[in-house]
Order: structure tokens, then C-alpha cells, then sequence
């Protein structure tokens, strides 16, 4: 199937929910749907996703619809869900052991190899089946291992500290929940996917405080 | 100072990157700082920074630029910080505790009041100093607390069953970390943020594919 490489983002960001509504289809035993049926689940217009789909080749056709489950594996192949990128976790506080044990790594193109924190009260500890790892052993574990991607459930300091060193024990990719920004400027050839969820909840917010005390028009 | 109403939810989404910025520049003593300043800490063009900040009446003077202490505070005013809106988290499991410890729910807006979840294994415990209780007590609890904010940390199918339900005891908003989509169009006046952290992860697995295994072009 043809494939159109220079895909935009923000197309690209919008895949996971069509693939987890895809996922719901097929769990229904539902395996064929039109493009109008599912903008109505998943609250679009059925042209917003002729057009996100229509990147990749378009696997609708015309008076059949979208052939449900071959639509799910080619977006899950084009997010690279199969990939097992080897992934280390710094961080094993509250959140650190969350993501941890709360996320399904191997359904979402990763596989986690390593935890590690700098706290003597956590190192040694467990996390999942995981033993908890110093983080002085990263050059060490790196080197053996050689995982591309890392998640930080750290400090911003730490991760101000930390993530030079990471690069240069070859990762290539962040899951970055620290309130460091990490530069792209400095490091082009690395790639961030923020979660920073301090400015989400200052977002909503916003969005609360217009709704309970809108602003008075003058 | 003149403050447009009409911002952007795009501009308002940047807020709290530069209320983070002028937070640490605060820390650090600095008082004042020029737009290109500003820009290279933030990784910006000083141009984008003073199209953001003219939407609430410009803070920057000609040849002085920013006085940090009070365009930070005006950001807090903007987005609400010190509104302190009525909060419950549903789902007492391992995000449900990294949120609730981990987050400083009063610097962001909100005051948490409650924790409930529907696992007998869990109602009944603690988490920070909230007993969580269960939640066939929301009815009673709302009627007599008033919440306006719901963070869902709870499945897919929980979450469908108590949004509306959620919704007829008054709240009003919902910080969404379920992978149950709130219908937008259902529930008009109600705000919704939502924390796919599985999608977040999926974007970074495209991100890491296409850059460890760039396509070949044709």
C-alpha cells in the first residue's frame, strides 16, 4: 500500500485514538465500518477522516467502508506499536512506579529493560519485577544494554544533570514527565514526547475559571 | 490592564510553560528580563513571546523589558491558579496515588476534597491523609461538597458509567486520564482535559521509529 512519508504531526498525534476506537470495533466484533459511522463514534466529520486516513494510502472503499481490522494493524505499523524500543525509567517515586506498573509498554512499541533512582531509600527495591538500579550505573548498564529510550519521572534538577549524560550513552528519545525542557535547538537529533502534567492542570484551570466566572463582556 | 477575553486556547496552553520560566528566573533573583532574553532561555523567537504576552495588555517596556514578578503574577491571575476549585480523583489505584501524592493540587487551581474508588480492597485506606471512600457515596458526597472538578483515574468502562452521573451531581470539568472519550457535543457545557498517556506513548514510538529507521525514499 502506497505510503506517504512526509506525514505532519499532528495527523500522526491523532493515530492512537483511531487505533484504540479501531481496537473497541474489533473487540465488539464489529469488522467493517463507513467513515460516517466512525466520525459519529468518535465525534468527527466523516471527511476529517477520510482525510487523516487518506495519508496512508486510504483503506476505505467506496460503498464497503473501512475494513476494521486491517485498518487497526496498518495504523498500528505506521506508529511502529511492534518495535520493543528498549526502555530504561530514571525516577522510581509515586509516579515513576506508576507508569511502571500502570502502563502496557509491549502494546505501545516499547519494551522496559531497567529502572533506576539516585535514592538509597528506593535503590535495591522492587518496582514490577524490576530491581531498582543506582542511576551511577546508567554508563555501565547502557553500554551492555544499549536502550534507545528513556522516561523521566525525575526532578527538573536531575533531569538538567542527567539527561546530557544520556545522551551521551546513545538515547535517542524521551518520555520526558520532569518539568526540564529539554532543547531541541542543542540536541536535534533527539526526540521528546512532553507529558507535563502541572501545565495541563493549569490549562483546565483556565478553562474552569471562564466556565464558573466567565469574564463580563464590555 | 486591558485584558482580552478572547484568548486562544492555544495561547492559554503556552501559559504555563512561561509561568514555570518566570518561576525559576524568580528563584534565581532576576526581576527583569528583556523579550530576546526571555526567548533564548525559552527556546523561542522573542517575537513569538511578545505576540503571546500582548494578548493580555503587554507587561514589557520599551528599553526595560519584563518585570518577572508581575507578568508571573498576572500569568497566576490569567489562568486561575489561586481559585482553589473543588476537587475529587476516582480511581485510588497506582496513578490515582501517584496523582493525588504527587501533584500540588493547591498552586494549580485546585483543592482536592476527595478520593473515592469502588474496590473493596481499596475503600476504606488512605492516600496523603483522604480515607477513600466508595463511590456509591458521590451522591451524597457532591450534594454536600459541592466539587466542580473530576480527575478520572479509573478504566474505560467505569468511567462511561459515572461521567453522567458525575455530571447530574455538578461537575463541571474533568481532568481525564481514562480512555473514555467525553462527548463533547453531549455535554456542551462541561470542560474536559484529557491525559492519554497510551497515546502520548504511542506518538513517541512513531517519533523513535521514524527516527531509528528513517523510510527509504523513493
Amino acid at each position: 500500500m502506497a505510503k506517504n512519508t512526509n506525514v505532519s504531526l499532528s495527523v500522526i498525534k491523532r493515530l492512537p485514538r483511531y487505533y484504540r476506537f479501531l481496537g473497541d470495533l474489533l473487540q465488539n466484533g464489529i469488522h467493517r465500518i463507513s467513515s460516517k459511522e466512525l466520525a459519529e463514534i468518535m465525534n468527527l466529520t466523516a471527511s476529517q477522516i477520510r482525510q487523516d486516513l487518506n495519508c496512508f494510502g486510504g483503506f476505505g472503499q467506496q460503498g464497503y467502508g473501512y475494513n476494521v481490522a486491517a485498518l487497526h494493524g496498518e495504523i498500528a505499523n505506521i506508529l511502529g506499536l511492534e518495535s520493543g524500543f528498549k526502555t530504561i525509567l530514571l525516577g522510581a517515586g509515586n509516579l515513576g512506579r506508576a507508569i511502571t506498573t500502570h502502563m502496557n509498554f509491549e502494546e505501545k512499541g516499547f519494551r522496559l529493560v531497567g529502572v533506576f533512582d539516585s535514592s538509597p531509600n528506593v535503590v535495591g527495591g522492587t518496582v514490577r519485577d524490576f530491581v531498582v538500579q543506582h542511576t551511577d550505573a546508567l554508563g555501565t548498564f547502557c553500554g551492555e544494554y544499549q536502550p534507545v529510550v528513556a522516561i523521566l519521572c525525575i526532578p527538573k534538577e536531575s533531569a538538567g544533570e542527567l539527561v546530557p549524560k544520556l545522551i551521551d550513552y546513545g538515547i535517542k528519545a524521551f518520555w520526558n514527565f520532569s518539568h526540564f525542557d529539554i532543547n531541541s535547538a542543542q540536541y536535534p537529533n533527539v526526540v521528546v514526547e512532553n507529558v507535563h502534567l502541572g501545565d495541563s492542570m493549569m490549562t483546565l484551570s483556565y478553562q474552569v475559571k471562564e466556565l464558573v466566572n466567565p469574564p463580563v463582556k464590555e
